[in-house]
Parts: C-alpha cells; sequence; structure tokens
C-alpha cells in the first residue's frame, strides 16, 4: 500500500508529523510513505518514506483559486504525488476548502457522486457502537439530492468500517417526528422516506445514544454538530481534572478512581479518532485535524491504512454504481 | 408579579409541574400565579394559585392550525389568560412549535422584530461567565435580516441579564475567518460587519470557552448545538458515574472526590438552566423543557421570574426601537 502524506498546513508544523511518519512506519513497516514537504524535514526521513519537496504551505483560508494556482504547495504536490505513484490514500492536516477543492478537481469523484462528504465517526454510550457523522464540513450548503446521496454514503461506509449489516441511518433535526426540520431536512425526508435503511429525523440530543448507526446533516450543521460536541467534552474534561484537582482529598479520589477516568479519557479523546474520510472521491483522502499532534496525526494515519485495507473506496465505487 | 402556567403538556405529566408551583411559590410568595390545566389539578392548589380550566392537550407535534383552533387547550387558555390578566409572564414546556405560534399571533411582536427567537445560556470554562446562544430552536430557517436582528436582541439580554457591558457577539460558522460560512452566515456578517459589538466569526468548538458572550445561529443549526452539547455533557455524566461505580476502589476515590464532582454536576446540570425565553414578543414567554421534572420546572420558572424583575421585555423594546 502506498499513502501520500502532507508534512505541511498543520497549526503545528512539520515536526509533529513527521514524528506521526516515524511512529506509524514502526506499526506499518509494509506501508509505502510518500513524505511530500520542506527538503530539509523530508530529507532526514529518507530511510522509512520517498522524500518529495514542496516549496509553500496553503494558508488555511486557502479557497479553490489559490490552492489550483500554487502549484508548489505541499498539497497541491502530495495530490500530484498521488496521482503519479497511484497511490492509495492521501492525508493533510491543512485548509479543509483548498483539500476539498484539489481533491475534487484533480482526483476527481466517484461516477455519480455529486458532492463528496466529510465522514467521522463518534464514540456512543454503548461499548464498541459507534455512530457514523456526515457531512461535518465539505460543504458550506446542501441539497436534499446531496443529503440523500450522503445518507447512502454513510450506509455503506458503516457497513464497510464497521461490519454493520443493516445500519439504521437518520436525518438530523429539529425534532424526530416527521415534518419536523428545515425546509431541506424535509425535502430529503421524503427523498428518503421509502428507503429500507433509513429510520426518519433524530434529535441531535440522541445522537451519542447509541440507536443510530449513520446520522446525515448538512456539511455546515455537521460542523457545527462536531465541533460543538467536541468543545462541550474538552470542557467536561477540564473540569473533570479540575475536579481531582481540588484538594488532597479528590487527589487521593483520583488515585483510586484512575482506572475507570483513564478508560473514559481513552474513550472519548478525539484526537484517536484522528481523521475525517473526504468520500465521494476516487481516493481515500484522509484530512486530520489542524491542530494534530504526532499521536493524532498518527491516529488519522491508522485511519487511513485502515479504509485503504478495507478498500473502501472501490467498494463505494461498486456498490454505489450499483445502486 | 403575575405570572401563568401551562401544568399541561410537558411529557411528565401535571404533577411535576404542580410540585414545581409550590416549590416556586415557597420562595417567591409575591408571585401572583395562574395555574392553567386540568380542573382537578389546579384546583387542588387554589390556595396558592388561581385555577385556570383547560380541557385539552396540544400534542408534541402541533402546529400553528392546531394550535389556533384548539380553544380549549391549556397553551391557548394559558395565553389568553397572559392577555386578559395583563400578566408579565408565561411558561409552558408544550409544544415549541405551536408556542411560538400562538405567542406571534395572539401575544404580537415587539415591532420591529422580524422573527422572535429562543434564547439561552450556557456555562463556560470560565467561572461566572455565561454564554447567550440564540436561537436555539424558534425558527425552521432564517434570514440574513433575521440574524442581525438576534445579535442585537442577544446584546441586550446580555446587557440586561448578565449585566455585561459591552458583550462580544459572533456568528456561529464553519471557520472563524471572515468569508468562512454557509452563504447566510456570509450575508449576515456583512450586515454585522460594522458594528461595533460584532466579533466576527466563531467555531463552534470555541463558545465554551468564555470568550463569547453572546453566539448567533439560524434556528435550525442553533437547535442541532444546544441539543447536541446536550447529548455530549450526559454522556460525559454517564460514563464519569461508571468510573466511579467500576470498582471498591472507584467508589472509595468517588468519596474522596465528592465536592468537586458534585460541583461539576451543578454547573453542567442543564435542569438548571431550566428555560428559554422566546425574545421579540410583547411578554416575558418562557419554554421549559418537554422533560421538565419538578426541579428543572421550577428553575424555569426562576428564569421568567428574573427576567420579569428585570423588566427585560420593557427594556428590549425601549432600546430596540431606539436602536
Amino acid at each position: 500500500m502506498k499513502l501520500v502524506v502532507d508534512t505541511l498546513g498543520g497549526d503545528n508544523g512539520a515536526t509533529e508529523i513527521i514524528e506521526a511518519i516515524k511512529l506509524f512506519k514502526g506499526e506499518h513497516p509494509d506501508v509505502e510513505i510518500f513524505a511530500v514537504g520542506m527538503k530539509e524535514d523530508v530529507d532526514a526521513i529518507q530511510d522509512i518514506a520517498h522524500p518529495v519537496y514542496a516549496k509553500s504551505i496553503l494558508p488555511m483560508e486557502a479557497g479553490v483559486l489559490e490552492a489550483m494556482r500554487d502549484k508548489e504547495s505541499s498539497m497541491y504536490v502530495a495530490v500530484e504525488t498521488l496521482l503519479k505513484e497511484n497511490a492509495d490514500g492521501i492525508i493533510s492536516s491543512g485548509s479543509t476548502g483548498a483539500y476539498l477543492s484539489l481533491a475534487t478537481l484533480k482526483i476527481k469523484k466517484i461516477p455519480g457522486v455529486i458532492r463528496p462528504a466529510l465522514i467521522t465517526s463518534f464514540p456512543t454510550i454503548i461499548d464498541n457502537q459507534n455512530v457514523v457523522l456526515l457531512d461535518v464540513g465539505a460543504n458550506n450548503e446542501n441539497t436534499k439530492e446531496e443529503l440523500a446521496q450522503f445518507a447512502k454514503m454513510g450506509l455503506l461506509y458503516s457497513q464497510i468500517v464497521f461490519h454493520k449489516e443493516n445500519p439504521h441511518v437518520y436525518l438530523v433535526s429539529n425534532g424526530s417526528e416527521k415534518g419536523k426540520g428545515s425546509p431541506l431536512v424535509k425535502e430529503a425526508y421524503s427523498l428518503l422516506e421509502k428507503e429500507p435503511f433509513f429510520f426518519g429525523n433524530m434529535e441531535a440530543r440522541d445522537i451519542l445514544k447509541g440507536e443510530a448507526d449513520v446520522v446525515v446533516f448538512d456539511g455546515f450543521t455537521g460542523n457545527v454538530y462536531l465541533k460543538g460536541s467536541e468543545g462541550m467534552a474538552k470542557m467536561m474534561s477540564g473540569l473533570m481534572k479540575d475536579a481531582f484537582k481540588r484538594s488532597i482529598f479528590s487527589k487521593i479520589g483520583y488515585l483510586f478512581a484512575k482506572k475507570g477516568f483513564d478508560e473514559l479519557k481513552s474513550k472519548m479523546d478525539y484526537k484517536k479518532v484522528g481523521g475525517a474520510l473526504l468520500v465521494g472521491v476516487n481516493s481515500v483522502v484522509v484530512k486530520a485535524h489542524g491542530n494534530s499532534d504526532r499521536q493524532s496525526f498518527k491516529a488519522a494515519m491508522n485511519v487511513a491504512y485502515n479504509l485503504m485495507d478495507k478498500r473502501v473506496v472501490q467498494q463505494i465505487k461498486e456498490r454505489f454504481l450499483g445502486a
């Protein structure tokens, strides 16, 4: 398997990503890595990765024009490398907008797909039951037809990645009854109504209860949900830490309860989830968090690895065309 | 002060609300209560509240037509009582859609307001710093002009209720840079750009960091944010409980750390926040959670009390017209 890594574009610079490559390569010596970045950075790891040189970094606010124009940016070079080397996947923590544009324009969409979507998963209150979320930010607005396609891509993702035979797919809305929602959700509901996998509307407060295997949003709302939930989880984790730090007694309490809380922390650490897949394009295109450190970037590389290993793009392509 | 209470319409029946009235009246003997509901329920508390009879309950999915047609529903009668008694406020845990319709059509909007919004607040990581959120669900879709008005109503709410002199108001978007967002957010940005209180876009993950005093969403997105965050907070609380229950050691740990965790629980208990105000109409119209128990309904009654006491509607009316 071949994986192209954009070592630039994240908030924490190339160092963390270079370290992530080392960690990942230690776990997966079989994967051929193409490390795209500044000469001095990528030459330093040429014993474990093919160095590919780039000269600039796309700024976080880069749009489609800038992304296509700067042919020496690490992201552009990475996409070119993917195509040239016929690699199986690509990963970057750079600008989502630019990445989406480059992926759509150069790697191309799977035939039949109207718009790609960013897909990721969250843990739920049920152990080992994850919920697949899409679109969490590839799009600023969507049509009803796009939402209906997201439902189908989410279904396939859940089947392939989480081995669910009959995933339950929901539309996220402001009420669970039929007829509730934005005009867009109401329209998408009517397109999906007859699909056997479609279970109706779900309120956002029920997403983590474990009943839904897949929940569908437009890209703007999904992004607000994803980041809002992350913000809340982070705040609660901080408050928990404070609660344990309060006094000598609470510190002793922590020692007694440590094991359970370490598990909680591990379950809720969104850095472990790592990356989101840009689903609907002709390759495993993984977006890592902009503020990824080495551990979270490595986790995102693992996401890419699993998706390549499960041939998720090929499978979606076959089944999507057959649908 | 006069407060009208719809004792029906919540998921938990009249009993919890009747008990909430008793608790509230114990704390605020000065407030005149009009308890609207089934004869047997409201007659039972006629020593502390004026009983007003209703004969039916609007179903949760009731829309505007049903709300206006069923003139014997507790919500309709409650609104009529508000008008007839010239009361200062009204509270219900019934259907948001029906409540919004009745409030808009019968209590009427404040002159100049295009659409009312549901406004509430969340705790943040900074102690005693709350963030005001609107619209969290009064509307299924909004225009840029409505978002710009929400920003102004949120500003006033923050000034009046939280005594902020210069509240920082943000639009929630999928990126913090100018130019990010749905078409709607981009348009609202340009309307707000020159306002001194407007601080730009904010990503949902930053809402609880304490920098924003007010954040503005369209009603659909705000509802997903609110309920999504509640869902995450609930899941984390459950996981914390589980972590402490794991073993005899962790249970001992809980005893040591109890005080801090009780504070955390208290801070994060959304039932304590209680109610959301329907801002933009000519009265204090408070929506309590559909699943309110006696404590959370009492908390919502306290929200109504504070808003009536601070004459928030009169102040918004004066300042809104002056703007």
